[in-house]
């Protein structure tokens, strides 16, 4: 069954809020097994909202549609999805009820003009909204399903959790798409490609997609199926074939894994807790860590020493290593390491320093020079990167270059 | 002049990767006084692309597209636009020359599959790609111009600034579109509807869109008019009306304005150095200060105290408190400001401590409890917060919060 993603906003096609909620509905629309063939972005406009409508109400079995449902002027969604379908909007009591609970819940006291909340298509099936005042708007008309919901993202996704998976589930047909996701550090896409001579093998069981990300690649395998049991058996089938050319570089598997999952989960089948010293990243590795549930069994503290002053009274980097080889060096990296083994109750320990950028960059040491240092009981190590990216990105492959010494030292453990 | 923004990708459609290219592409072409109409993603099928360039090419003066330049099978982009223009591949060794000098920056062996990437269609322009291997492809037919990127942000940036902006300017004609956006804090989108009781002035000059946040919101002001000097004017006077009426919650201004920026700018004003203790934000605030070029200015160093052990060790805060209140209490908070304060060069210090889910909730402290805390050479004080959300947005919210109160008892000293 085909499905559909329509964002509607200015905001959007303006730059200024990302459409993370089309990624969002498409991995929950996937994980059903569901096809999403299109998303698109348009304006708060009348004409366009109606053109979209008409369009995926021709082509696509699904219509998931979020923005427009506020209490402002430009906020036109419900009127004209109403108008779509010729469905006269009235009154409910029962939804300015929830309304007003809504707002009870968020200890705020009602706002007049949230009362044009409870007015209602009549004959769509209101979607309950327990993260905000606006009900999420379920049409169906002739099989085709189309549903309105606010463009706030945890509303979005307690509207989809609560309202929307149960009802589509039961409209589910026809044949079952299954894909699953390999995760590989350490290869460029086009050596992943080379070494995966066998393509034309796992081709016969699975479409093969190749992912490009900062300093990692995923390989993306789809099937579709009779059922949901035979997809998963040519799933296994092209994953050994893929496991035989590159299982050395494969650290995971799955939509929603993250690299820090990846450490996470190998740091506790070791029983090591992790530590982290960070200057240009300045907690963005701590971060992704305790993003993680549950990472209180493996992160165990984190220092942003992002001045020298804190390198040396937080870390105990002596001030003559700072000042013989500046704060971004193998010597001050390596220090930095040992002194969060030594200031905290971790096993191993991560540290960054470098020149992320936009200034601060000379000739002997440029912006994108980074220097990753890793220390356990046993021994120190580092290496030296040099990246050509922004500030955003340097820091960003500098913190997956930490995670990859430090998968690479702990399974050089055995 | 009408822009529209196509992403290639099935890895998009699945949500494997979020499509955040499209927003910086709107960005950057809205600063330069286009408009952007329409944004989609397809999937890596020969059908739906030539659709796409044919609608496109119909509705939009400038179309940008990105995804499926790579040197693999599921790469069609190239091949397809050649076709849809009618434009034989022609093999260029000033090309291969270049593809082979981005392996040698990148210092990597040269791999054969990356010939390819040196067929180019006759006639159309190669943009330059810094960042990577696989140039940008210009194509300008009966005043419509297409233009294919690839799909890693980092790549796609460098060809839109250094290729095709300075392309576009030249073509700029017709009216000018300018927007501004304010940022506020601490009224809900309700609200500021309410309190704006003089739209009907301002829309006089502006238009107006109401942008709901975590715990934020952010007005857009619209112009179009002849000339940029105009449509500022216009900006300017409708600034003025939002002024009267709601300037006390207006904390910043612009589209790349991040709530972290407009902190350091606050304190950078003091002369304040900012200290962090982060238990379940984890380092999340200390990054977002980070994020922000020059922060050593006015960041001074974090604390991620996710253990106990951390917080007693890192910070100084007694056994006898965590034991008492637990991790999660005023007391405790507070403890963690005071020590951050005391175990820096810091002149404020925040502290968060709180329960983000999914698990370790109870009765008596949910999931969703946080308190914050704030301390400076003068006092300690905090607030305690109950948030609905899941891990990611409880632990946003809070350091939402976690600024609001640092700007509050910054702004309340005078």
């Amino acid at each position: 069954m085909k499905v559909e993603i329509i964002a509607i906003g200015d905001e959007i096609l303006l730059g200024q809020v990302d459409n993370s909620n089309a990624g969002w509905m498409a991995r929950a629309m996937t994980r059903e097994g569901f096809n999403v063939q299109h998303m698109s972005v348009i304006p708060d406009d009348r004409e366009a909202i109606l053109g979209a409508f008409q369009k995926a109400y021709h082509r696509s079995d699904i219509t998931l549609i979020t923005g427009g449902l506020g209490p402002t002027h430009d906020d036109l969604t419900k009127a004209l999805l109403a108008k779509f379908f010729n469905l006269p909007l009235v009154f409910r009591t029962d939804l300015l009820e929830q309304v007003r609970e809504a707002y009870k819940r968020q200890q705020l006291s009602f706002v007049e003009t949230s009362r044009e909340q409870a007015d209602f298509p009549e004959g769509a099936t209101p979607l309950r909204n327990v993260h905000g005042t606006a009900p999420g708007i379920w049409v169906e008309r002739e099989g085709r399903v189309f549903v309105a919901m606010p463009g706030v993202p945890i509303e979005m996704q307690g509207i989809m959790q609560q309202g929307v998976i149960p009802r589509v589930r039961k409209l589910r047909s026809g044949k079952v798409v299954l894909t699953r996701t390999l995760h590989l550090l350490g290869l460029l896409e086009a050596e992943l490609y080379e070494k995966l001579d066998n393509r034309d093998d796992i081709l016969q069981h699975a479409k093969l997609a190749f992912l490009p990300g900062v300093g990692s690649v995923r390989l993306r395998l789809t099937v579709e199926a009779a059922s949901f049991e035979e997809a998963g058996m040519e799933l296994d089938k092209a994953e050994r074939l893929i496991q035989e050319k590159v299982n050395r570089w494969i650290v995971g598997k799955g939509d929603d894994f993250t690299l820090a999952e990846g450490v996470g989960k190998l740091l506790k089948s070791r029983h090591l807790m992790l530590t982290a010293a960070e200057s240009c990243t300045g907690g963005w590795l701590a971060k992704l860590c305790v993003d993680v549930p549950g990472s209180s069994d493996w992160f165990e503290r984190g220092f942003v020493t992002y001045t020298n002053e804190a390198k040396h009274e937080m870390l105990g980097v002596p001030w003559e290593l700072l000042e013989k080889h500046g704060a971004v060096s193998a010597e001050v990296v390596q220090a930095m390491a040992e002194g969060a083994l030594k200031k905290s109750r971790a096993q191993v320990a991560l540290a960054i320093t470098g020149i992320a950028g936009p200034t601060g960059g000379t000739d002997v040491k440029p912006v994108g020079l980074v220097y990753i240092g890793y220390a356990d009981q046993e021994k120190t190590t580092f290496i030296k990167q040099q990246f050509d990216g922004n500030r955003k990105t340097n820091r960003q492959r500098s913190i997956t270059a930490a995670f990859k010494l430090l998968i690479d030292q702990v399974l050089a453990e055995g």
